[in-house]
């Protein structure tokens, strides 16, 4: 046998201290930086420690929708805000605070440092959002628990492309198949699940951690199995930035024309897609649409322009437009086509919002039109504004009610 | 029609002010504090502009591996690091630095601000690599081509859970389907590609580039279409941090038992999963597998172990370790395995490593060794060290070579 010169406890420190040195990669000096510190520290009590070494700095602050939310002189008014509280500095230049006991949720939070909003160097779980990535920390437990790994079976994450002939390129699409789907020889029916404005084919499964709630409702047997289809709602982006053919850009919150009509003109390149490419259950009561903010608009006008092609819609803090300026033909024709389908018929029209949503009143709104119209609908109002927080709950109240 | 109150300009307005203003969410404040700052700014020229708005700071610079690295004194004597550079500020409280022209490649990248290393709050594509997170940034063009998203065919990515009777534990493992494997209805060769320590199934897909870089290759026929499987190599660990049943943790860089032949030993079950459920050649000569540093290890073992089963071996950077301080059966016999394996023949067996890697030394005895036996082999020597940036390149090398 060879006799290696280098034996496994030496390659260890040798690895180790490669890595630790930064051989040739800045990354490994955040390791270094934070190899000892634990942060957040998540308590078996559900409260959290936040650690950060920082022996330099005059004052650290951690801010996020943990905290009680503080109110901010806004040009539109008083608005909320998250909280922020302070921590303390010990000998060893290592700053700290203690919450108190939070409730189950999914918590995103930053760091202050002198003022400087930043990210936890010994936290290595970042979500973007939009533009920015930011920590998170998820405290499990009740409706917590929905949005862990658990010991359960677990369905397929894929990122595919598809063509849209509607729009004129290949798009990224992102599709959640049940547990079970590759070795089945079921069909199954399909969720078409829509971010919002700023959000991409990414948002659904990252923020909104669909994948773990299916498992998870699925394994208790409060949803059926169903393939959940994520895509990207915005018209002139073939895939989340990063991911497509602009690769690395700083993503703006609004991106031209993804309220114009011509998403949801396209919206059957979609559909055309899952059908021809998964075994599914192809008719009206085995699909349901959904959408959070802009995609709870989109929803609305999918499933009105396709008037007999969805048994459930979800619309989730809906930005409701009818868009009377709009001339294209989605737009058009507004009241009539409402009222196609429902006469066409549907099992629920299901709408949620958050009490201080700034969308509420617009809401309100359609609630009013929806009821002089007699068309069913199922409304409910949560505490909260316009928040993934709410997007979680909501997917976990809606997806109950599909394909039963 | 429903008039609506909020019009589409208004619903904006609201719109990115609840998000500027942080409604009940951390990760808006970074947005609000980033909006105006475009950083890193990637010139036509390939020079690069780095900005951070930090108006209280004293100094601010930014390290990465696109600066000269510099020389550390350590416990081991002198070694590279990566280099620094610092940070102008002008009158707005922005500091900029802009670098020299660099050579394509994929980049990582931190600040360090008043002593504190942290991340581009402009910046929000980071990768974690064991327990940190850090920024990059691609720069185009040649090699850098490889890992760009291009207007091409492009394969799936799909995240998945097989059985491992073997590790007793459902485990998690990325899946790289080449462009039309789901529409056409042929079989495909497979290439079996591994991690290194600390690493996970999200390794070799998010700093490997392997989906874009098969991509790229395929399109120009540089490779043959190919699966490529990329699961954890951990064996204690179903999935990778943040993704498996202990949800969200501080990844440790040396896991137990991941070097201790255990994995070795239960690697059929990731291939009777792989060639159970994909269209593949199941067959020795539509089978490689490759691996980095720890995976480079596995890799040697794997294939030894199992000797007749893979005709494309790829070693990179490979932490050369014929345990002889093992016991288990993988270990055992290893010169009589070897040469097994070198009677039943395969078609390549590729060893690269660069000039200052830490294994260097222990792949040269190995490469010794191999010539003692006239076991065939090809030998690639690489400029730099144990780094992505080598182990992206060895990819783009091994890949055209299989399957042809």
């Amino acid at each position: 046998m060879l006799k290696p010169k280098i034996k496994m406890k030496k390659f260890l420190t040798l690895v180790m201290s490669t890595v630790l040195l930064g051989f040739a990669a800045s990354a490994q000096e955040a390791l270094f930086q934070a190899q000892n510190i634990v942060s957040p520290e998540v308590h078996e009590d559900n409260t959290v420690t936040f650690r950060l070494f920082a022996p330099k700095a005059q004052a650290v602050e951690v801010t996020g929708d943990f905290l009680p939310s503080i109110k901010m002189d806004t040009p539109m008014g008083q608005m909320d805000g998250p909280g922020k509280a302070a921590l303390t500095k010990d000998a060893n230049g290592v700053w700290s605070y203690k919450t108190t006991v939070l409730n189950p949720e999914l918590y995103g939070y930053s760091f202050v440092i002198d003022g400087f909003t930043t990210t936890d160097p010994s936290n290595p779980f970042l979500i973007r959002d939009v533009a920015s990535a930011t920590n998170f920390f998820l405290i499990g437990g009740g409706q917590g628990d929905l949005y862990k790994t658990n010991d359960i079976p677990h369905g397929s994450v894929s990122r595919r492309w598809y063509d849209s002939p509607g729009l004129g390129m290949d798009r990224r699409i992102t599709v959640y198949t049940p547990p079970g789907y590759e070795t089945s020889n079921e069909s199954y029916p399909v969720l078409y699940l829509l971010h919002g404005a700023g959000g991409d084919e990414e948002a659904w499964i990252n923020l909104g951690r669909t994948a773990q709630i299916l498992d998870n409702l699925i394994a208790t047997g409060k949803s059926k199995p169903m393939i959940v289809v994520m895509p990207n709602g915005n018209v002139i982006q073939d895939a989340a930035p990063g991911e497509g053919n602009k690769n690395f850009y700083k993503p703006q919150f609004m991106i031209p024309k993804t309220m114009d009509g011509t998403y949801e003109g396209a919206f059957e390149d979609i559909i055309r897609f899952v059908e021809s490419n998964y075994r599914v259950k192809a008719d009206k009561k085995n699909r349901a649409i959904a959408g959070l903010s802009m995609g709870g608009f989109h929803t609305l006008h999918v499933s009105r322009y396709y008037p007999n092609t969805f048994d459930y819609i979800g619309l989730f803090s809906a930005a409701i437009m009818p868009r009377e300026d709009a001339t294209g033909r989605v737009y058009s024709n507004f009241d009539q086509t409402l009222k196609t389908q429902q006469d066409n018929g549907y099992k629920l029209y299901w709408i949620a919002i958050g009490k201080t949503d700034f969308l509420y009143k617009a809401n309100q709104e359609y609630l009013a039109k929806l009821k002089g119209m007699n068309m069913p609908h199922t409304y409910v109002e949560s505490e909260g504004g316009h928040t993934w927080r709410n997007w979680r709950v909501y997917l976990s109240q809606f997806a109950p009610q599909l394909f039963q």
